[in-house]
């Protein structure tokens, strides 16, 4: 098979979940896996700058509007979350050490568990920011709950969330969703559709 | 006919122009035609504190890059100009004349203008924040060059760009280009194929 389409992308951020629900068959469609690379947003901020896309004066109000209507669009269930934006800590390292994990009933659980945590948030609106909700959801999902919360205080499983975001700064990756097949990167979940169009023609 | 899409736009935009050269085809193909509304940024961003796009950190890199793909995937001449961005007070007062000439052998050369001007600096990278040459692509545009030069000056056309930008900000237009049809608004010349969707099935 054909590279990977990297997908970065933040727990909080509405279009990240919003491409989550179409990156798998866009992928399906063009021969072609995901690796899904959860990061926090915060720290790109850091590097760049940026700031919430709600909090921008005039786009804001639009941004919120226009999340509405591109899950409307799609008919993805979405509901802008009062506690908005979270910090993603917990979540992140719960989907890092999963993919990581050596025994493969684990790793297989990564993909179901980032989008139980997407909905747990942009669905019922539950607080994934914090570390117990991600426990719950976990479990939900087949993880074991006792495990997961000790890899959550663990050296190795912080040191691979930093390392990701890092290296997602190094790839000049400073908003979520980003896309990248074969050297070429995307920003957007209003991409998806131009994502497609590179993959089917082989790009232009 | 149905109302037209507003369509503003900064002649310093690169994704104003890109989306300056469908605009018309999406808008035939719907049966609506096109309100041209030049705006300048610089006074929406008095207003919102935004920045031109490739002065951002790390997304202005990105930003160059996707304005030339964004133009090669669809055939539009395009190349970024040294001098970037300027500013459209002369393009944006020359079209607003025209516009609301009382002659219509007058106003029925704003749009053709719109689109020379456009070129002129995304195609020929001529400096169109320089009076003269606004009034050169006029004159080639048809235009006479003595009237305008005349009418660049009076306090009339000056009032009609002043007017547009703040009925614009009134609106939250807060980028270029903004659509906007039966109420509903779009950004970004990466929503015209939504914009055509929602032309196309009346909205969702």
């Amino acid at each position: 098979m054909a590279s990977p389409i990297d997908f970065w992308f933040d727990f909080s951020s509405p279009f990240g979940y919003l491409a989550s629900e179409r990156i798998e068959d866009i992928a399906a469609r063009n021969g072609r896996d995901v690796a899904w690379r959860p990061i926090l947003l915060g720290a790109v901020f850091k590097v760049t700058g940026g700031a919430p896309l709600t909090e921008a004066p005039m786009k804001g109000a639009y941004s919120i509007m226009d999340m509405a209507r591109s899950a409307r669009e799609h008919d993805i269930p979405f509901k802008q979350p009062d506690n908005f934006p979270i910090g993603a800590v917990a979540a992140c390292r719960a989907t890092l050490w999963l993919q990581r994990h050596d025994d493969d009933r684990y790793a297989v659980l990564s993909t179901p568990l980032i989008h139980a945590l997407f909905r747990a948030y942009y669905v019922d609106g539950r607080d994934i920011s914090d570390a117990s909700t991600v426990l719950d959801v976990a479990a939900d999902t087949g993880v074991d709950r006792a495990a997961l919360e000790t890899a959550l205080g663990e050296s190795t499983v912080k040191d691979a969330l930093r390392k990701t975001v890092e290296s997602a700064i190094a790839r000049n990756v400073f908003g979520s969703p980003t896309f990248a097949v074969d050297g070429e990167m995307f920003w957007g979940n209003d991409r998806l559709e131009m994502l497609e169009r590179w993959l089917a023609s082989g790009g232009w």
